[in-house]
């Protein structure tokens, strides 16, 4: 299975990196090319990189890791290359001091991407854990398996991803259709601010125990 | 520390039940005054029942534990007797058809019932956790202690809550201002769609992993 990791900041650098470990054939890109060979190069394991439209063009599956706010400049060039595809949003639409989010309630980031990339199956996942413990490539937390919640609106779509979040070895959870993101991305803020703002740090995540 | 619940529910039993046990002196209360009865006497350990209005007068800590769509009408009557008291919000502002919420993203159910009874210590607390879990006295699902997220903008009330939280034996996780509530209401969303959309069942809930 190729992933196409779109982005080189710490989240796609560490999931790619893990995906690569687990089986993945991985290929880096961002729009500068140098950080994707330095991220394919750190993660070894037969990760390669490549400018975005090459990757995504070669690419089973697609990892939007970049910010939000770029998801317009991004994605649009990508547009027909990831026509049929999978695409996993795993961004946050926060705002610039993290204080809260830019979007929300009556849309989400997912669903605004979605909206970006017409015939492409997007899935929000990965938003919600910090890029700290996806770098650890250990997915759990004080002895407890995190959760990694995943929505989209194509069922075979959400099993590929499902797949990734397994090998990861993290707890996939079907979290609903893509509009759910309207509930995932909140979670991804007070996480945040769990974080950052309240003391509690970076090695942490939620589990949903049932 | 005397206890008043606002609401007969299954919420407002099953958390006024539980406090009754860990040693508070709980007065139910609801609109229907037998209904209050009934669920002091289920509860036993001491636990009476009252008007809302005598129950809010006689009491140190309030849990508005009814309907969301409620409030209004409710807290209205109430607005005096909370003045200076510590208010919990366990409510959410759920559709009439669970799809997804009335309120959010620029204010949530906790800050609107905080405009409804000025110069009351609200703090959102509760609403993230299903009534069958409260009603089990069993803080752990599958071994994992469950977290109650605590947001509010008083310091002092907030300690007061996360005692009642910690005495029932759930983890209590200071999720910051009121205006948390804005991802913390989302949560119940999400748990709310896992449960009962998504066939994860009502015996389930979150844990904040650290």
């Amino acid at each position: 299975m190729k992933l196409a990791v779109i982005g080189s900041g710490n989240i796609g650098k560490s999931i790619g990196s893990w995906a690569a470990k687990v089986g993945y054939e991985v290929i880096f890109s961002a729009k500068n090319e140098a950080n994707a060979a330095a991220a394919a190069l750190a993660a070894g394991n037969g990760a390669t990189s490549a400018s975005p439209a090459k990757a995504v063009k070669s690419a089973d599956l697609v990892l939007y890791a970049a910010p939000y706010g770029g998801a317009q400049d991004i994605l649009s060039e990508l547009k027909s290359a990831l026509k049929g595809k999978v695409l996993i949003d795993a961004s946050n639409p926060l705002a610039a001091d993290f204080s809260g989010l830019t979007v929300g309630f009556t849309s989400s980031a997912a669903e605004e991407i979605a909206k970006l990339v017409p015939g492409t199956k997007v899935v929000k996942a990965f938003n919600t854990v910090f890029a700290k413990v996806y770098d650890s490539q250990n997915p759990e937390i004080s002895g407890k398996k995190i959760s990694v919640f995943y929505a989209g609106d194509d069922e075979n779509a959400k099993k590929t991803v499902a797949e990734l979040i397994s090998k990861m070895g993290f707890d996939a959870v079907n979290s609903g259709p893509l509009a759910s993101a309207r509930n995932i991305e909140p979670l991804a803020m007070l996480n945040i601010a769990l974080g950052y703002g309240l003391g509690y740090g970076t090695s942490v995540g939620f589990s949903f125990n049932r």
